[in-house]
This record gives C-alpha cells, structure tokens and sequence, in this order.
C-alpha cells in the first residue's frame, strides 16, 4: 500500500490521525498541492479526481475518498476499532461523523475557498475548474458557527463525539476544529465542553502527528 | 424499529431502495415534507435537524443519515450484501458512493433548492435557515453535467457502478439522475453507457417501489 498525503491539507490529516490511531505503518508520498503536484500528469493518473488523499493498494486499485480508506482499513485491521463493533456503534459512529462532514468541514472549506485569492478559479478541489461564489464565504463562516454549537451540545455528556470511545466522529470534528482558524473561527467561551474536549483531543499523539 | 419517510423526496428514497433490496419488513410512518411536517414540535424531538431519512431504533434512539442507516442495516443484516463483503470491495464501493453523493446528487440538491420559490428562506434542509444564492442554480447544473460524464465513463465496461454487483454506489446513482429531472437535465444521447445502466436499474423491483 501507498498513502498520498499532504502534511498541511485537512482532507488527508484525517487518514493520517486514523492510521496513527491504528499503530498502522504504511508508506507515505508527498503531494505538494501548493506546487500544484495533484494537477501532474503522473498523479492526474493515478487519481483522475486530482485530490489527496489517497490509498493505493497493493493490486494497483486507488482509494480516492477519506470514507473509503477508513473503511477499507477498518475492515482489514479491525483491532483498535474507529467506526464502531456492533451494528448500533456502527450506525452512530458513521451518523455523527457524516453531519460533521456535511455541516463542519464542507461549511469551513466553503468559506476558505470561496475567499482564498489561490483559489479564485477553484472553489472546488478536483479537475474541473469552478469560481468563486463570494455569499459563500459568509454563509460557510455561519453554517460552521451553527455546527459549533451543535458540536458542543453533542459533547455536553459524553467524552467523546459519539459516546465513551474516540472514533472517526472525533477525527473530523478536530480536523475541522483547526481548519476553522483558517478562517478565523475560534471556539466561543461559552462553549465549554466543546473546549474540553478539544483539550484533550489534540495531546493525542495521533492528532499531534 | 421505524422508517421516517417520505414519498416524494430523493434522499428517502436511497433508504427504501435499499430496504427493499435487502427484502427487510420495517414500519414505515410517512412524513409530509409539503407541509412542512418535518418542522413540527414531534418530529424536531425525534430528529433535531428535521430531515428525512430518520431510523428510530428498538431503544428509542434515532440514525438520521441516509450513510449511517444504511452501514447499521448491512452490519445486523449481512446477507445479500450492498457494501461488499471484503475490505477491497467495501473501500471501492464507499468510495463511488460517496463521490456520487458529493458530486452528483449534492450538485442536483444545490442546483434545485436555490431556485424552486418553496425553498426561497431554506437553500439547505434542515433546522436553520439559509437564503438561496442564485449563481448556485448554474453552477450545481454545471456539476451534474460533468458528473454524468463521469459517470457514464464509470459504467463503460462494467455493468453496475462498483462492478460486477448492484450496491449503495447504483442506489445513490439512480436515485441522482432521477432527481436531476427536477433541474430539467437528462442523460446526453452520447452517453450510451449510462443510458444502457439506467435502463437496466430502473425496472429493478426495489427501484420501483
């Protein structure tokens, strides 16, 4: 296997946190996105999509999604499980984490790309070329601002996003979390549990890393 | 357990499909989007962000993601899998699927809810409101004409999405195309293999129902 990663992209932090989180070793190749790399011949090859990250599999097959490699390696490395055992685990493991894609990170990257001047002709990753849409950086800013407040009342009884056990929920959410700061978006004082939470996420060593 | 549900709407339909492919028995109670059902004090309760899908579970609690219902169900029902048996196939199919609900049916969505005048205050389902943006309406069109395209190479030599079996990546593809009727966009005729796919799928009992 090979991981196609991005040390300073949000997308691929969030497969290296779960491979970190599984004590998984698997090979790593740099895609310099600020050099535009995805946008090569070679790597437009490998992944017509032109995004990171990426599992290559031993079959030469590509994984293309963040989904999709976690669930490929949990399916294959089931130990140390991130998206639950029993089918109820499951089922609100892959809810939660789903909202926190759709209402957290999607809103975040909304608002950063349509304001970025790098981005000015891409307000989508891929290989298709999209302007920008200037209401979407404050509509983003304001979904995220309702996905906190959401996020913290979710955390208000519970360690972690969904339930007693770190899983994929809570790879997104601190992934999104430190991708808000791109746009300038703290976590309000008033959000304590959100803010505990955070505390203690962030000293793991798989989210340090 | 319980299937909140909705007739008339795309996102249900992904569920029902894969219910009744499955061949599962589950009580259905229909909720009436046009009247803004979802908006009630009872089915806020149920569901805080007020949209359908919605799986009530036999201890009360709720899965309210089309992805999340459907790992729970495929996880308590293994048989006639619709997210693959082994690690490579459930990685390769999560992973269309999801490409096909970003790119595809969320492009439909967003070309749809920032147009039609009975979404004017509600760009996005849910709790909040957001107002329409109209540069949204061309540009989630222009995303769906290049999805088709995609997809239509996608189906090319094999005959369903993932391959050689009928999975949630077909469920969510068909249910995307016959949503994207509602923007007025049909399958180009030079897309022979996506108009060959969707002839086959379309008469499938589950995708009738």
């Amino acid at each position: 296997m090979k991981f196609y990663d991005c040390a300073t992209a949000p997308s691929p932090r969030r497969v290296r946190i779960f491979i970190a989180e599984k004590g998984l070793v698997i090979p790593v190749e740099e895609v310099d996105l600020a050099a535009r790399q995805q946008h090569s011949e070679a790597f437009a090859r490998l992944n017509p999509h032109r995004t990171v990250p990426v599992l290559e599999l031993d079959d030469g097959s590509v994984l293309t999604s963040t989904a999709a490699i976690w669930h490929y390696l949990e399916h294959r490395y089931p130990h140390k499980p991130l998206i639950g055992c029993t089918a109820a685990e499951r089922g609100r493991i892959v809810d939660l984490e789903w909202h926190i894609e759709q209402q957290g990170f999607m809103a975040v990257g909304e608002s950063f790309r349509n304001k970025s001047k790098a981005f000015a002709r891409h307000a989508f990753t891929g290989a298709h070329e999209y302007p920008q849409i200037p209401p979407l950086v404050e509509r983003g800013r304001r979904r995220a601002v309702e996905f906190f407040a959401w996020l913290n009342a979710q955390l208000a009884d519970q360690p972690y996003v969904a339930g007693d056990a770190f899983s994929i929920a809570d790879i997104t959410a601190i992934v999104t979390l430190d991708f808000a700061r791109w746009i300038k978006l703290e976590i309000p004082d008033d959000h304590t549990a959100l803010k505990r939470w955070q505390s203690e996420v962030s000293v793991r060593p798989s989210v340090c890393a």
